[in-house]
């Protein structure tokens, strides 16, 4: 008998005929012998529909009332599930996140767990209940206010309790049937991995796959929680993401080699670019333009920076960032320009990034130089480079993204024999 | 400056317009000098489709979890009302039914509240803050969950609030003007009372007036609490139910008797006869019966034995209840016809209540034989009779409650010269 944390999104939950469903997929969890915990977010739009009822009431409405709002919406959704279980005929019990011990600091909107603590949760545990808790919210602290964690936050509360309660399995349910080796709407050819290890997860993450939210990965991460991405539509087993400690075939160097090195291929258009041209070539200046983007709240991604030419002692500087926080970068950097020196700056917004993603690179040798290979045999124009120790980002033009990424997984070796099946729910 | 609490129901926050509509009348009761503790509802149709939802989702919902899920309207609609009061430059903080303090039993749906520690709510006041309740919630003082207060919660959850903070009046509003003399839609000519002791209130309610809920009007009555039933959509003052302890001109006997000595009469058509013919007259036979009838979960109101016919020894009893509570009432009896010895069973589901209330009856003598009178000279047959120490209550054939409504309006005085209009707001 396993402890399993399953957590089910608001696709998931949309409405009573989803709620039944994921009710009785609860159930054969627990009739298979598992103590379950559930982590459930607000049924398909509520979230936004409450967010739009806040703006037609107030410009800019208070951070700690906001939060009081979104977490109603939770609330609803895991009364229904527990209603609908227990008609089955199993116990359930529904937490808030305060009821369920989820205690976070003060930033609403987007708190930070400081504790949890599982009591109730537990109690109802070892009565036999199934538990379900609200996704998404917590209580501050210091005031005994609700606060809300922020985007992916129930994948972060599934998280969470998996690890305060050492839970065997972290399961987290999406439409999507686990971490494929791409976007499977870009490249059919796009093959699920059994398992990826939890870096490689976060850089997958972090340059473009949207099926785990970064802030879950990394606590799962530092708390050793085993994570299920499954499909919430198949009883398919989905992807294993593996925490520190747990064995990642493509990083042993014996026997397991069946595991392509390369753990798949991310893209994202959805960053732009800002060149700085005519930079005086300076000590500081780097530090000076990054400080002024960093206060307009831009998140710079990748920085490239010409070698300066020695005629006129000006270099250019370019960087990467979310196409949304583009034009408050420029608009900061345009006011400091006096200041800074610099001649003109350039936005261009139809830039695409491409990253190749695997824990091998680590150990094996070669794998840039194949993505190079890849790209130039494809006739793709490389106009940025970045890497880690075990990802490398390159920006191309963004309308040869997807031909590019077809390009690179299949020189990766990481294409399936058949096309993947997208389902109907997929991109919700 | 007064300390006073305000009740807005959910036809009063139906949507974003309302609710900044309402936010203007709290701040506008802030500026005047006051401090102001607002219990609100939740938006318009939310609890009915919350009903819905659950309904879809599970045939027999668990209690506790079901108020789980109705408790969530409140956090919205108080969440979004203090928004809209922060956005007009006031300090405004929502708390939920258990966060204010409210305790409550475990009777989930119809909890009774067993205490309120309105220390946060004291807290924010002393703080300068506008304070948001949501109504209709408490905590199960037990096991820490979640309970709602059953119908017209979010009036008891105001009155307790005014009891527990000793304040100077607890407003009350809705989409009518306040109490009439009768149904302004029964009787045009229906004039607002400016003021009604808490038991004549009480009657009123009890025998049709729908503007408060009799539990909070006796929670206001056992705690002395002054309540002031207005609407929303008019500044005019509505009408004080007076508590304990203070002047209702109506009973006076001296100089201020420009006060009619009724304070209303109140129709009814919301009840069902059952009349049990050929009941052996011996005693213990109606004791059988009533115990019966409540068992079947009926509300009896009023009950009539006819005088024993001598020849057969046996009588006819008569009473009406809801009419909802009728045929489980009848099915009941109909089970046991054998064992009270019984003849047959009639029953009547097309019959009006008529009653007129008034402390002035205590100390005043004639008000029945003008009642009987005044149904007389309209041709009205009475059907039955009961009397309380402040009303007279008559059953009569349903189509003619209307008419008989009118004379008996007329025949006490109440009439007034111009017609009351109904606001566009009214019945929902």
């Amino acid at each position: 008998m396993a402890l399993i944390v399953q957590k089910y999104g608001g696709s998931s939950v949309a409405d009573a005929e989803s709620i039944k469903r994921v009710a009785k997929r609860i159930v054969d969890t627990r009739r298979a012998g598992h103590d379950v915990v559930v982590a459930v977010s607000a049924m398909g739009d509520t979230t936004d529909e409450l967010l739009d009822l806040a703006a037609e009431v107030a410009p800019i409405p208070a951070p700690r009332e906001m939060d009081m709002l979104l977490s109603s919406g939770e609330r609803i959704s895991m009364a229904l599930l527990a209603m609908a279980i227990h008609s089955m005929g199993f116990e359930a019990r529904s937490y808030t996140g305060p009821q369920a011990g989820m205690r976070t600091d003060d930033k609403y909107g987007s708190a930070r767990i400081v504790e949890v603590n599982p009591k109730r949760v537990r109690e109802a545990l070892d009565e036999g209940a199934i538990v379900i808790v609200a996704g998404f919210q917590g209580l501050n602290d210091d005031t005994q206010d609700i606060t809300t964690l922020g985007r992916g936050g129930s994948d972060t509360t599934a998280v969470a309790l998996a690890a305060a309660l050492k839970a065997d399995v972290c399961e987290i349910y999406s439409d999507v049937d686990g971490i494929f080796t791409a976007d499977p709407r870009v490249i059919p050819k796009a093959r699920k991995l059994d398992h990826v290890s939890s870096e490689e997860m976060l850089e997958l993450a972090a340059n473009g796959a949207k099926v785990l939210y970064i802030r879950a990965v990394e606590y799962a991460r530092r708390h050793g929680v085993l994570i299920h991405a499954r499909s919430s539509f198949s009883a398919a087993e989905g992807t294993y993401v593996l925490g520190r400690g747990m064995l990642n075939p493509r990083e042993s160097e014996g026997e397991v080699m069946e595991e392509p090195i390369v753990a798949g291929v991310a893209t994202d258009l959805s960053q732009a670019k800002i060149t700085i041209i005519g930079v005086p070539d300076v000590p500081g200046k780097a530090a000076e333009i990054f400080q002024i983007v960093a206060k307009s709240g831009a998140n710079v991604d990748m920085i490239v920076q010409n070698v300066s030419a020695a005629a006129t002692g000006r270099t250019d500087i370019s960087f990467t960032l979310p196409k949304a926080d583009a034009s408050a970068a420029l608009k900061a950097l345009a006011g400091e320009q006096a200041d800074i020196g610099f001649e003109s700056l350039v936005h261009d917004d139809q830039i695409g990034k491409l990253s190749v993603v695997g824990a091998g690179m680590r150990t094996h040798s070669g794998v840039s130089a194949k993505l190079f290979e890849a790209l130039s045999i494809a006739g793709v124009n490389i106009e940025m480079i970045s890497t880690s120790e075990i990802r490398i980002s390159v920006v191309l033009r963004g309308d040869e993204l997807a031909d590019a990424a077809r390009a690179v997984h299949t020189a990766y070796g990481l294409d399936n024999e058949i096309e993947a099946t997208v389902h109907a729910g997929t991109g919700r």
